[in-house]
């Protein structure tokens, strides 16, 4: 294992303490929690936004925690599901007023740990709604989940929430908002290469040097299929054919497209990718309101890339054009 | 070689086609030059501000063409300096009344043909300036130059000289205002992994399993020392110390840190990195001002990240506080 770390048990803890270095003044940690909030929060003006995962998908989600984007985000360790304590202290610190949304993604340990922790903030009193995320088209069901998988489709239901939160919606308005998000944003991903977690220290997949896992999930899962590499534009055309089609987008669409790397994959090569997803857009009638290139929901060094496709109307517009304040320049 | 690619002698053309598609009204792509510009630039009230050199760097530099950072960048193939005729032409479509500042790193080919090209373009009656940025403690003189080389610190100077320029500054201020930033900057590097450049198709230096190459050049170039992999926090400590003793910084200065991923290390280890330089900095008796985390000057795919400090005063203060709007956020 090659990595910068230090004692891999302290990987996620020290990246955190980090983070909050960089930020002094916005954000807090508490590492009894492995929690990261907004200094500023919680207000009673508004419903709080807040978010847990495995680590190791950075900038989701603890680099997304800023104003217009989520008050606080408790991970876990590299991907495993923070545990219902961390859940729970998370609701209690940014209880407000209005309520406590939180964003979950659809994998098993994630949902499981949520939900019990809803039920133990509800009766103690407190108002708590939740989302949930399966924008991965690529497989129906997979080994962490029932049901498809959320990946990075996500940030959209963060920033549209988030910034309809900021304009003072109601915990019942931004629960229909996220759920109509999701219903309109597709993504599937690939992978060139396997990632190490640092406290396993090994791959967690074996992949040949010609080969590619297409529709991989954000934790290595299987995809659609095993297949050998081929150029880019022709990887994108199945990524974009498969997200298209599941919607499906029609000519006409208003969308935002996203290019997200896994996090070992260059920015150069997210741009030459960016390229062929714009042009089949143009050829399938859809207008590209809004673009993302850059990393949003990593495998930590995964060589590999997803494609999201998010369908807009005038609501969505706005809110995408929303301010957004957050450590890594997601929005 | 596993990389998202077509024909690989397409990379850098497909890559700037991504990017302007994803910056319509914002950039234009001159395809004959490889050429980068705003779309609003060049105006006769402010010098412009370009920079070339060699592709595989991304975000540098294509990707910092933007209001209050480059006017134009003019990048070469993979690792080869842009051609004296795009450098010229480059002036040539910039050139405004107040003058052409080009920035150029340290590196003997890109100084060679922006200095032909700079003569050119002065016979043709434009007034050229021009500094050169050598940031690099790691060694004096190296395989691609004459004394040391241009790295990250490369963004200081242009965020520095473009805000400058955004006021108003002549051209002879902002040659000066360069110099003092490129002589207020100094940067390491380290790194874990090679990187292929996608029309050569094989690593450009071997290292082994176990193996770091601290001092690394952008290029791959050899560093100070090939050592065994140590701990992240024993990394930082060896290129913050490199960098800190040669300026020397000194207990009360106010400064810049940046920990810049080399293109294939996740931004988690990128921010665990950046605690421990922050620590060291507080130990010293330096105030960090303005951090920055992320990817700034890569080498495509290679795994490594580099240390920047910058030693502040007010003017560079208040410049580095200056808006800025560029592709991917760099400043």
């Amino acid at each position: 294992m090659k990595k910068f770390v230090n004692d891999p048990h302290d990987f996620v803890p020290q990246m955190l303490e980090g983070l909050v270095l960089a930020n002094a003044g916005k954000l807090e940690y508490v590492p009894q929690y492995n929690l990261i909030c907004r200094s500023d929060m919680p207000s009673d003006d508004k419903v709080s936004i807040i978010q847990g995962s495995g680590s190791g998908h950075e900038p989701a989600h603890v680099m997304a925690v800023g104003r217009g984007m989520l008050d606080a985000a408790v991970p876990g360790g590299v991907f495993s599901a923070p545990p219902v304590e961390y859940c729970l202290e998370c609701i209690k610190l940014m209880n407000s007023a209005r309520g406590v949304l939180y964003l979950v993604n659809n994998y098993q340990g994630d949902r499981m740990n949520w939900d019990m922790a809803r039920e133990l903030a509800e009766a103690e009193g407190i108002n708590v709604g939740v989302v949930v995320i399966d924008d991965d088209v690529a497989v129906k069901d997979s080994t962490h989940t029932v049901g498809r998988r959320g990946v990075a489709g996500n940030f959209f239901v963060i920033k549209a929430c988030a910034a309809a939160a900021e304009q003072g919606k109601s915990l019942e308005e931004l629960v229909a908002l996220g759920e109509k998000v999701n219903a309109a944003v597709r993504s599937m991903g690939v992978a060139l290469s396997s990632c190490t977690p640092p406290a396993k220290g090994e791959p967690i997949f074996a992949i040949g040097a010609d080969e590619i896992e297409m529709g991989v999930g954000i934790h290595g899962e299987p995809g659609r299929s095993r297949e050998k590499l081929q150029p880019a534009d022709a990887i994108i055309e199945q990524l974009f054919q498969a997200v298209h089609d599941d919607l499906p987008f029609n000519s006409g669409d208003r969308v935002a497209l996203m290019i997200n790397g896994l996090g070992g994959t260059p920015v150069s090569e997210l741009y030459l990718l960016y390229r062929k997803a714009a042009l089949l857009c143009e050829e399938h009638g859809l207008t590209v309101v809004n673009n993302y290139v850059g990393e949003y929901c990593t495998s930590l060094e995964m060589a590999g890339a997803s494609l999201t496709l998010l369908k807009l109307d005038q609501e969505l517009e706005a809110l995408l054009a929303a301010p957004a304040e957050v450590p890594i320049r997601v929005f």
